[in-house]
């Protein structure tokens, strides 16, 4: 079994390599090798019997993609993205990651040669969908994304599945809930702050609450995400069927919720240290986000996440604190 | 009034250029200039006073489309395509022209500079939507293309709404329905007999049937297909929202309809120039059609189709006969 990972500097990626040198294997076999593909170059993993290659590059440039899927990868997973904020400030940067770099590592598939036709699985997002929405989004809602970010996640989900259908690639792709909590320091998504408000008051910091309390939205742990990479790698095409894009299961709450439960885990004067400061290009990207799902597809497909928003902060306390709360 | 009409040279690009130049003018300006691009040489038009530039070259190259958006057209209308059943077979050449030769046209027209925001008009597809299907599909109807052709289009549609909702252009695309009946000579689309059916018996030749006769399609006239362009051009963006892809009216019927019509308007000895022939590609790709709409977006938005199939009859006998049938 060999494995690619694109963006495998990024938060998932470590965590997802981490889980696959900690199994050991993927799908029931051993892992013989990684290649691992970002901008920075990918940290080695200690205690990993078998061969990894990390590659600096990006990931738009065709012939990097060509030369890390020339070593003909068993799984590959897509993980290499701009953030939501970032590609909606820098519109061609977006552009060259998010589709034109899908794009290269679609081609680099394609034109292998030899029949080759590796499990692909992409990371797309809940972004694909926009606003105005029903009560619960069906899998089947249309793409109506109202980010750059959202069309370059949506275009590639439809090359996907016509790759998939000519036989080119098997792919599936997984939209992922808004990961929560993330670890270590903000990046630039616009969904940052949902992480923010947990991490912060956590570790003893103060916290900024850019958006009003009654936000709904749809959230599933770093722990969990891993998980929906490693069970898409291992997905029966025949189950999945034509429709190869999925959304992923996730714990639907507020902002007041995810408030609510800090308290109840940490106490009050964790919460207390959110502090409010509306930011009105972050409210907007954010209002027309989806925020409840009805990921029955992924459910009946054996995707499984968590079941409240206490046990998204019980995972990040007991993966990232040692299990300790900063009082 | 500038105007770019890229696909010139096609059936509804000729069509278009010569109702564009009968009238004389477009959103009630005349029109100064005709810039007219197809991979072979579209044919000036006779009797315009305005100034005509016809351009023969391949819109995927981002050169030519430069050139063609450095002239500031106040009107592009994006016609050039490789049709369906050759984008099926010819994944490179569809994905060049349709897809990346609408993404160099959209390129062109944002960094052109100078606050250019032309209103493009861009020809989709209601082959954008795949089966399963409810028994009428509305505009909110998910993207599901079931062919690479299908995808090149749900592809530039996601773009064309992106870049307009970021103010690089000010778009409009519209699907169309099968037009029929198409003039000429039958070109390399897979919805190619719903036209050969009507015109070679109406000229005194036999048609081919690749089909069932209980096939349910959705047609427009190659007439109504110039007044959606026409009517498009002219739309006011405010009314028409950020959802700017808009499935254009048409008349639903089985292939048993459409022949009854035939007989009916030409008689039997017409109507018996239709042989039967199954052509399993041509079935499959049809079968995977979307067939009856729910246009009603585009109705209130003032678009105006056929109301019967025998009107679509009489067009064409009216257009392209000269009134006279073959008998």
């Amino acid at each position: 079994m060999r494995i690619l990972i694109t963006g495998a500097a990024g938060m998932i990626g470590r965590k997802l390599t981490a889980r696959l040198v900690g199994n050991g294997g993927l799908n029931g076999k051993p892992i013989e090798k990684l290649t691992l593909v970002d901008i920075s170059a990918p940290t080695k993993p200690e205690r990993f019997a078998g061969a990894v290659e990390t590659i600096a590059a990006d990931v738009s440039d065709p012939a990097i993609m060509r030369a890390a899927v020339g070593k003909r990868p068993d799984v590959i997973f897509h993980l290499a993205a701009v953030v939501s904020a970032e590609a909606e400030l820098d519109f061609e940067k977006g552009t060259r990651i998010n589709l034109d770099g899908s794009r290269a590592l679609l081609e680099a598939i394609r034109t292998a040669g030899g029949n080759y036709r590796p499990r692909l699985v992409f990371t797309s997002s809940i972004a694909v969908f926009g606003a105005p929405f029903p009560e619960a989004i069906a899998d089947d809602f249309h793409l109506t994304p109202l980010t750059s970010y959202g069309t370059q996640k949506a275009v590639i989900e439809l090359l996907l599945a016509d790759y998939t259908r000519r036989g080119f690639v098997d792919g599936v792709g997984i939209r992922l809930p808004s990961i929560v909590v993330r670890p270590g320091r903000p990046n630039k998504a616009a969904s940052g702050f949902f992480s923010s408000i947990i991490r912060e008051p956590l570790a003893g910091q103060e916290a900024v609450l850019p958006v009003e309390d009654s936000v709904l939205h749809w959230h599933a742990s770093p722990r969990a995400a891993v998980g929906f990479l490693v069970h898409a790698a291992g997905l029966d095409a025949a189950k999945l069927g034509p429709r190869v894009n999925l959304t992923m299961p996730g714990v639907c709450c507020t902002v007041a919720e995810q408030i609510a439960s800090l308290r109840r885990i940490a106490g009050e004067k964790v919460a207390a240290r959110i502090r409010r400061e509306p930011d009105p290009l972050v409210a907007r990207i954010v209002a027309g986000w989806p925020s409840r799902f009805d990921p029955r597809r992924a459910l009946a497909l054996g995707f499984c996440g968590e079941a409240s928003f206490d046990e998204i902060i019980r995972v990040h306390i007991e993966d990232e604190l040692g299990g300790k709360i900063a009082n």
